[in-house]
Protein backbone atom coordinates (compact mmCIF):
# COMPACT_ATOMS: atom_id res chain seq x y z
CA UNK A 1 0.00 0.00 0.00
CA UNK A 2 1.71 3.14 -1.07
CA UNK A 3 2.29 5.92 0.86
CA UNK A 4 4.80 8.75 1.52
CA UNK A 5 5.64 11.51 4.03
CA UNK A 6 4.60 15.63 4.33
CA UNK A 7 6.78 17.77 5.67
CA UNK A 8 4.64 20.71 7.56
CA UNK A 9 6.02 23.95 7.50
CA UNK A 10 3.61 26.18 10.26
CA UNK A 11 1.15 25.26 12.61
CA UNK A 12 -1.80 25.45 10.06
CA UNK A 13 -1.42 25.26 6.63
CA UNK A 14 -3.19 23.25 3.14
CA UNK A 15 -1.08 21.47 1.18
CA UNK A 16 -2.46 20.10 -2.07
CA UNK A 17 -1.25 16.15 -2.80
CA UNK A 18 -3.14 16.43 -5.78
CA UNK A 19 0.34 15.95 -8.35
CA UNK A 20 1.14 13.46 -5.73
CA UNK A 21 -1.97 11.03 -5.63
CA UNK A 22 -2.12 11.19 -9.50
CA UNK A 23 1.17 9.67 -9.84
CA UNK A 24 0.33 7.04 -7.25
CA UNK A 25 -2.70 6.07 -9.13
CA UNK A 26 -0.86 6.42 -12.72
CA UNK A 27 1.64 3.67 -11.13
CA UNK A 28 -0.25 1.55 -9.28
CA UNK A 29 -2.49 0.76 -11.78
CA UNK A 30 -6.22 -1.13 -10.75
CA UNK A 31 -8.41 -3.60 -12.59
CA UNK A 32 -9.38 -2.74 -15.92
CA UNK A 33 -8.70 1.43 -14.88
CA UNK A 34 -11.82 1.11 -12.58
CA UNK A 35 -11.79 1.09 -8.97
CA UNK A 36 -11.53 3.61 -5.93
CA UNK A 37 -8.38 5.29 -4.62
CA UNK A 38 -8.89 5.93 -0.77
CA UNK A 39 -6.44 8.84 0.81
CA UNK A 40 -6.00 8.17 4.35
CA UNK A 41 -4.36 10.03 7.13
CA UNK A 42 -3.25 8.44 10.71
CA UNK A 43 -3.15 11.29 12.23
CA UNK A 44 -5.49 12.54 15.49
CA UNK A 45 -4.55 16.53 14.43
CA UNK A 46 -4.52 16.82 10.48
CA UNK A 47 -6.96 15.63 7.90
CA UNK A 48 -7.83 15.02 4.29
CA UNK A 49 -10.46 17.36 2.24
CA UNK A 50 -11.36 18.32 -1.41
CA UNK A 51 -11.21 21.87 -2.74
CA UNK A 52 -10.54 24.04 -5.21
CA UNK A 53 -6.71 25.19 -5.02
CA UNK A 54 -6.62 27.45 -8.26
CA UNK A 55 -6.66 30.47 -6.19
CA UNK A 56 -4.70 29.82 -2.93
CA UNK A 57 -7.44 32.02 -1.50
CA UNK A 58 -9.94 29.56 -1.16
CA UNK A 59 -7.92 27.49 1.63
CA UNK A 60 -6.78 30.24 3.50
CA UNK A 61 -10.73 31.08 3.92
CA UNK A 62 -11.03 27.29 5.06
CA UNK A 63 -8.60 27.57 7.43
CA UNK A 64 -9.57 31.05 8.23
CA UNK A 65 -13.68 29.91 8.77
CA UNK A 66 -12.31 27.04 11.08
CA UNK A 67 -10.53 29.41 12.92
CA UNK A 68 -13.11 31.43 13.79
CA UNK A 69 -15.71 28.62 14.85
CA UNK A 70 -12.89 26.90 16.90
CA UNK A 71 -11.05 29.10 18.35
CA UNK A 72 -7.42 28.28 20.03
CA UNK A 73 -7.01 28.17 23.79
CA UNK A 74 -10.70 27.93 25.06
CA UNK A 75 -10.55 23.99 25.06
CA UNK A 76 -10.56 21.53 28.11
CA UNK A 77 -7.82 19.15 26.21
CA UNK A 78 -5.42 22.79 26.03
CA UNK A 79 -4.12 21.96 29.83
CA UNK A 80 -3.18 18.50 28.64
CA UNK A 81 -1.52 18.73 25.34
CA UNK A 82 -2.40 22.76 24.40
CA UNK A 83 -3.67 21.69 20.78
CA UNK A 84 -7.71 20.76 21.89
CA UNK A 85 -8.52 23.40 18.36
CA UNK A 86 -6.27 21.07 16.40
CA UNK A 87 -8.63 17.98 17.58
CA UNK A 88 -12.03 19.38 17.16
CA UNK A 89 -10.77 20.52 13.34
CA UNK A 90 -9.24 17.23 12.17
CA UNK A 91 -12.75 15.09 13.78
CA UNK A 92 -14.93 17.72 11.56
CA UNK A 93 -12.76 17.78 8.49
CA UNK A 94 -12.60 13.78 8.86
CA UNK A 95 -9.16 11.60 8.36
CA UNK A 96 -10.28 10.25 4.36
CA UNK A 97 -11.75 11.33 1.36
CA UNK A 98 -11.99 8.61 -1.75
CA UNK A 99 -12.48 9.28 -5.34
CA UNK A 100 -13.33 6.84 -8.11
CA UNK A 101 -11.29 6.02 -10.44
CA UNK A 102 -12.18 5.12 -14.51
CA UNK A 103 -9.62 4.52 -17.51
CA UNK A 104 -6.57 4.62 -15.01
CA UNK A 105 -7.75 8.40 -13.59
CA UNK A 106 -9.14 10.08 -10.76
CA UNK A 107 -13.07 11.08 -11.65
CA UNK A 108 -11.79 14.44 -9.87
CA UNK A 109 -13.69 17.27 -11.20
CA UNK A 110 -11.81 20.19 -12.73
CA UNK A 111 -11.91 22.22 -9.52
CA UNK A 112 -11.39 19.83 -7.03
CA UNK A 113 -7.78 19.03 -6.06
CA UNK A 114 -7.09 16.57 -2.51
CA UNK A 115 -5.55 18.73 0.02
CA UNK A 116 -4.22 17.68 3.45
CA UNK A 117 -4.77 20.14 6.49
CA UNK A 118 -2.34 20.37 9.41
CA UNK A 119 -3.79 21.66 11.95
CA UNK A 120 -0.89 21.08 14.55
CA UNK A 121 2.07 21.78 12.64
CA UNK A 122 5.31 21.81 11.65
CA UNK A 123 5.03 18.10 11.86
CA UNK A 124 6.00 15.26 9.68
CA UNK A 125 2.51 13.94 8.16
CA UNK A 126 1.91 10.50 6.57
CA UNK A 127 -0.73 9.78 3.91
CA UNK A 128 -1.49 6.20 2.65
CA UNK A 129 -2.83 5.61 -0.71
CA UNK A 130 -5.11 2.61 -1.30
CA UNK A 131 -6.32 1.32 -4.62
CA UNK A 132 -8.45 -1.13 -4.73
CA UNK B 1 -19.87 3.44 -14.01
CA UNK B 2 -23.20 4.68 -14.03
CA UNK B 3 -23.52 8.53 -13.81
CA UNK B 4 -26.73 11.01 -13.81
CA UNK B 5 -27.42 14.82 -14.05
CA UNK B 6 -29.16 17.14 -11.67
CA UNK B 7 -30.31 20.36 -12.83
CA UNK B 8 -30.59 22.17 -9.59
CA UNK B 9 -32.88 25.40 -9.62
CA UNK B 10 -31.68 27.85 -6.96
CA UNK B 11 -28.59 29.11 -5.79
CA UNK B 12 -28.95 26.89 -2.65
CA UNK B 13 -30.94 23.81 -2.48
CA UNK B 14 -30.86 20.19 -1.52
CA UNK B 15 -31.87 17.63 -3.87
CA UNK B 16 -32.64 14.01 -2.54
CA UNK B 17 -31.05 11.55 -4.62
CA UNK B 18 -32.47 8.44 -2.62
CA UNK B 19 -35.17 6.80 -5.00
CA UNK B 20 -32.70 7.58 -7.93
CA UNK B 21 -29.65 5.59 -6.32
CA UNK B 22 -32.30 2.82 -5.41
CA UNK B 23 -33.08 1.93 -8.67
CA UNK B 24 -29.51 2.05 -9.62
CA UNK B 25 -28.13 -0.29 -6.95
CA UNK B 26 -31.26 -2.60 -8.33
CA UNK B 27 -30.42 -2.64 -11.88
CA UNK B 28 -26.34 -2.97 -11.47
CA UNK B 29 -26.19 -5.61 -9.05
CA UNK B 30 -23.11 -6.65 -7.01
CA UNK B 31 -21.69 -10.09 -6.80
CA UNK B 32 -23.45 -12.09 -3.52
CA UNK B 33 -26.08 -9.04 -3.37
CA UNK B 34 -22.87 -7.53 -1.26
CA UNK B 35 -20.71 -4.87 -1.23
CA UNK B 36 -20.29 -1.13 -0.97
CA UNK B 37 -22.32 1.95 -3.08
CA UNK B 38 -19.72 5.11 -3.84
CA UNK B 39 -21.36 8.05 -4.67
CA UNK B 40 -19.44 11.37 -5.45
CA UNK B 41 -19.85 14.56 -6.82
CA UNK B 42 -17.30 16.05 -8.97
CA UNK B 43 -17.72 19.54 -8.05
CA UNK B 44 -16.05 22.29 -5.71
CA UNK B 45 -19.45 24.33 -4.67
CA UNK B 46 -21.66 21.00 -4.02
CA UNK B 47 -21.48 18.32 -1.54
CA UNK B 48 -23.20 14.75 -0.59
CA UNK B 49 -24.45 14.26 2.54
CA UNK B 50 -27.17 11.73 4.09
CA UNK B 51 -29.74 12.85 6.29
CA UNK B 52 -33.68 12.69 7.29
CA UNK B 53 -35.69 13.88 4.56
CA UNK B 54 -39.43 13.08 5.50
CA UNK B 55 -39.92 16.54 7.05
CA UNK B 56 -38.21 18.10 4.26
CA UNK B 57 -37.69 20.96 7.39
CA UNK B 58 -34.75 19.46 8.18
CA UNK B 59 -33.08 20.15 4.99
CA UNK B 60 -34.09 23.52 5.57
CA UNK B 61 -32.81 23.88 9.08
CA UNK B 62 -29.62 22.59 7.20
CA UNK B 63 -29.18 24.86 4.55
CA UNK B 64 -29.93 27.55 6.93
CA UNK B 65 -27.56 26.57 9.85
CA UNK B 66 -24.72 26.35 7.05
CA UNK B 67 -25.50 30.07 6.28
CA UNK B 68 -25.34 31.26 9.92
CA UNK B 69 -21.71 29.88 10.45
CA UNK B 70 -20.39 30.09 6.80
CA UNK B 71 -22.12 34.07 5.69
CA UNK B 72 -22.05 34.90 2.10
CA UNK B 73 -19.54 37.66 1.01
CA UNK B 74 -17.49 38.01 3.63
CA UNK B 75 -14.02 35.63 2.25
CA UNK B 76 -11.49 36.55 0.03
CA UNK B 77 -11.85 34.37 -2.99
CA UNK B 78 -15.37 36.35 -3.03
CA UNK B 79 -12.98 38.90 -5.27
CA UNK B 80 -12.46 36.35 -7.66
CA UNK B 81 -15.40 34.47 -7.98
CA UNK B 82 -18.06 35.52 -5.45
CA UNK B 83 -18.70 32.29 -4.65
CA UNK B 84 -16.22 32.07 -1.37
CA UNK B 85 -19.09 30.75 0.85
CA UNK B 86 -19.84 27.63 -1.10
CA UNK B 87 -16.36 26.38 -1.73
CA UNK B 88 -16.06 26.15 1.95
CA UNK B 89 -19.37 24.34 2.54
CA UNK B 90 -18.41 21.97 -0.12
CA UNK B 91 -15.20 21.56 1.71
CA UNK B 92 -16.90 21.11 5.30
CA UNK B 93 -19.47 18.53 3.88
CA UNK B 94 -17.46 17.24 1.57
CA UNK B 95 -18.76 15.66 -2.05
CA UNK B 96 -18.88 11.79 -1.32
CA UNK B 97 -20.56 9.35 0.97
CA UNK B 98 -20.52 5.26 1.02
CA UNK B 99 -23.54 3.07 2.10
CA UNK B 100 -23.01 -0.83 2.25
CA UNK B 101 -25.52 -3.00 0.19
CA UNK B 102 -26.30 -6.38 1.67
CA UNK B 103 -29.14 -8.87 -0.24
CA UNK B 104 -28.90 -6.36 -3.05
CA UNK B 105 -29.96 -3.47 -0.92
CA UNK B 106 -28.68 -0.18 0.74
CA UNK B 107 -28.11 -0.36 4.52
CA UNK B 108 -29.44 2.86 4.82
CA UNK B 109 -31.77 3.76 7.91
CA UNK B 110 -35.44 4.18 7.78
CA UNK B 111 -35.09 7.59 8.34
CA UNK B 112 -31.66 7.88 6.12
CA UNK B 113 -31.71 9.90 2.12
CA UNK B 114 -29.32 10.42 0.35
CA UNK B 115 -28.71 14.23 -0.31
CA UNK B 116 -27.53 16.45 -3.14
CA UNK B 117 -26.20 19.95 -1.71
CA UNK B 118 -26.10 23.22 -4.17
CA UNK B 119 -24.44 25.94 -2.88
CA UNK B 120 -23.34 28.07 -5.80
CA UNK B 121 -26.73 27.31 -8.11
CA UNK B 122 -28.43 27.10 -10.15
CA UNK B 123 -26.40 24.43 -12.22
CA UNK B 124 -25.56 21.10 -14.02
CA UNK B 125 -24.38 18.82 -11.22
CA UNK B 126 -22.95 15.32 -11.98
CA UNK B 127 -23.26 12.29 -9.48
CA UNK B 128 -21.10 9.47 -10.04
CA UNK B 129 -22.39 6.21 -7.96
CA UNK B 130 -19.95 3.42 -8.12
CA UNK B 131 -20.85 -0.41 -6.73
CA UNK B 132 -18.39 -2.91 -6.05
CA UNK C 1 -21.35 -8.36 7.03
CA UNK C 2 -20.60 -8.37 10.87
CA UNK C 3 -22.84 -5.65 12.79
CA UNK C 4 -23.47 -4.81 16.48
CA UNK C 5 -25.32 -2.66 18.88
CA UNK C 6 -24.30 0.19 21.16
CA UNK C 7 -27.04 1.26 23.94
CA UNK C 8 -26.06 4.85 24.46
CA UNK C 9 -26.71 6.61 28.00
CA UNK C 10 -27.06 10.14 27.43
CA UNK C 11 -28.85 12.92 25.36
CA UNK C 12 -25.36 13.25 23.97
CA UNK C 13 -22.48 11.14 23.91
CA UNK C 14 -19.17 9.73 22.30
CA UNK C 15 -18.92 5.88 22.94
CA UNK C 16 -15.47 4.54 22.01
CA UNK C 17 -15.85 1.63 19.24
CA UNK C 18 -12.09 1.14 18.66
CA UNK C 19 -11.90 -2.14 20.64
CA UNK C 20 -15.01 -3.78 19.58
CA UNK C 21 -13.90 -2.73 15.96
CA UNK C 22 -10.31 -4.67 16.27
CA UNK C 23 -11.86 -7.77 17.74
CA UNK C 24 -13.86 -7.89 14.20
CA UNK C 25 -11.41 -7.08 11.95
CA UNK C 26 -9.16 -9.94 13.64
CA UNK C 27 -12.24 -12.46 13.58
CA UNK C 28 -12.73 -11.22 10.06
CA UNK C 29 -9.88 -11.78 7.57
CA UNK C 30 -9.51 -9.73 4.49
CA UNK C 31 -7.30 -11.26 1.32
CA UNK C 32 -3.95 -11.43 1.90
CA UNK C 33 -4.35 -9.19 5.20
CA UNK C 34 -5.27 -6.18 3.06
CA UNK C 35 -8.23 -4.24 2.34
CA UNK C 36 -10.74 -1.46 3.99
CA UNK C 37 -12.88 -1.44 7.00
CA UNK C 38 -15.99 0.25 6.36
CA UNK C 39 -17.64 1.80 9.66
CA UNK C 40 -21.74 2.95 9.12
CA UNK C 41 -24.67 4.28 11.55
CA UNK C 42 -27.73 3.35 10.03
CA UNK C 43 -29.13 6.24 11.94
CA UNK C 44 -30.27 9.80 11.15
CA UNK C 45 -29.05 11.27 14.77
CA UNK C 46 -25.96 9.52 15.39
CA UNK C 47 -23.05 9.93 13.52
CA UNK C 48 -19.18 8.36 13.44
CA UNK C 49 -15.96 10.11 13.73
CA UNK C 50 -12.53 9.50 14.34
CA UNK C 51 -10.22 10.86 17.42
CA UNK C 52 -8.26 10.97 20.02
CA UNK C 53 -9.24 9.17 22.99
CA UNK C 54 -6.73 8.56 25.29
CA UNK C 55 -7.75 11.99 26.96
CA UNK C 56 -11.39 12.28 27.05
CA UNK C 57 -11.46 15.75 27.30
CA UNK C 58 -11.13 15.80 23.57
CA UNK C 59 -14.12 14.13 23.19
CA UNK C 60 -15.87 16.70 25.89
CA UNK C 61 -14.67 19.37 23.94
CA UNK C 62 -16.05 18.15 20.81
CA UNK C 63 -19.66 17.67 22.00
CA UNK C 64 -19.48 21.37 23.17
CA UNK C 65 -18.07 22.98 20.01
CA UNK C 66 -20.75 21.22 18.33
CA UNK C 67 -23.55 22.03 21.11
CA UNK C 68 -22.03 25.75 20.62
CA UNK C 69 -22.49 26.15 16.96
CA UNK C 70 -25.92 24.25 16.92
CA UNK C 71 -27.57 25.10 19.97
CA UNK C 72 -31.01 22.88 20.95
CA UNK C 73 -34.35 23.78 20.45
CA UNK C 74 -33.73 26.70 17.60
CA UNK C 75 -35.20 24.35 14.60
CA UNK C 76 -37.58 24.56 12.06
CA UNK C 77 -37.62 20.61 13.19
CA UNK C 78 -38.03 21.27 16.25
CA UNK C 79 -41.86 21.31 16.49
CA UNK C 80 -41.77 17.87 14.71
CA UNK C 81 -39.92 15.91 16.40
CA UNK C 82 -37.92 18.00 19.02
CA UNK C 83 -34.85 16.96 17.85
CA UNK C 84 -33.44 19.34 15.02
CA UNK C 85 -30.22 19.67 16.40
CA UNK C 86 -29.36 16.06 16.60
CA UNK C 87 -29.98 16.00 12.45
CA UNK C 88 -27.92 19.20 11.83
CA UNK C 89 -25.17 17.37 14.13
CA UNK C 90 -25.20 14.28 12.04
CA UNK C 91 -25.35 15.23 8.51
CA UNK C 92 -22.43 18.01 9.65
CA UNK C 93 -20.26 15.22 11.17
CA UNK C 94 -22.15 11.85 8.99
CA UNK C 95 -22.46 8.33 9.14
CA UNK C 96 -19.00 6.32 8.13
CA UNK C 97 -15.28 6.06 8.22
CA UNK C 98 -12.71 4.37 6.20
CA UNK C 99 -9.65 2.94 7.56
CA UNK C 100 -6.98 0.52 5.35
CA UNK C 101 -6.56 -2.35 6.59
CA UNK C 102 -2.99 -3.98 6.23
CA UNK C 103 -1.15 -7.14 7.67
CA UNK C 104 -4.75 -7.62 9.05
CA UNK C 105 -4.81 -4.80 11.05
CA UNK C 106 -6.38 -1.35 11.00
CA UNK C 107 -3.95 1.24 10.08
CA UNK C 108 -5.38 3.65 12.69
CA UNK C 109 -2.53 6.44 13.80
CA UNK C 110 -1.62 6.06 17.80
CA UNK C 111 -4.31 8.57 18.68
CA UNK C 112 -6.98 7.56 16.46
CA UNK C 113 -9.99 5.90 17.83
CA UNK C 114 -13.26 5.33 16.30
CA UNK C 115 -15.95 6.84 18.02
CA UNK C 116 -19.85 6.35 17.98
CA UNK C 117 -21.72 10.28 18.25
CA UNK C 118 -25.05 10.27 20.28
CA UNK C 119 -26.85 13.08 19.64
CA UNK C 120 -30.21 12.11 20.43
CA UNK C 121 -30.41 9.21 23.00
CA UNK C 122 -30.47 7.24 25.32
CA UNK C 123 -31.03 4.77 22.29
CA UNK C 124 -29.95 1.93 20.68
CA UNK C 125 -27.52 2.06 17.86
CA UNK C 126 -26.38 -0.31 15.19
CA UNK C 127 -23.15 -0.07 13.99
CA UNK C 128 -22.09 -1.64 10.63
CA UNK C 129 -18.69 -3.69 9.67
CA UNK C 130 -17.71 -4.34 6.26
CA UNK C 131 -14.55 -5.75 5.86
CA UNK C 132 -13.43 -6.26 1.48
Amino acid sequence: MPSFIIKTTRREEIVDLTTKIKEIVKKNKTKKGKGICYIYVPHATAAITINENYDEKVCIDFLNFLDKIIPQGKWLHDKVDNNGAAHIKAALIGPSEFIPIKDGELMLGIWQGIMLCEFDGPRERRVIVSLR
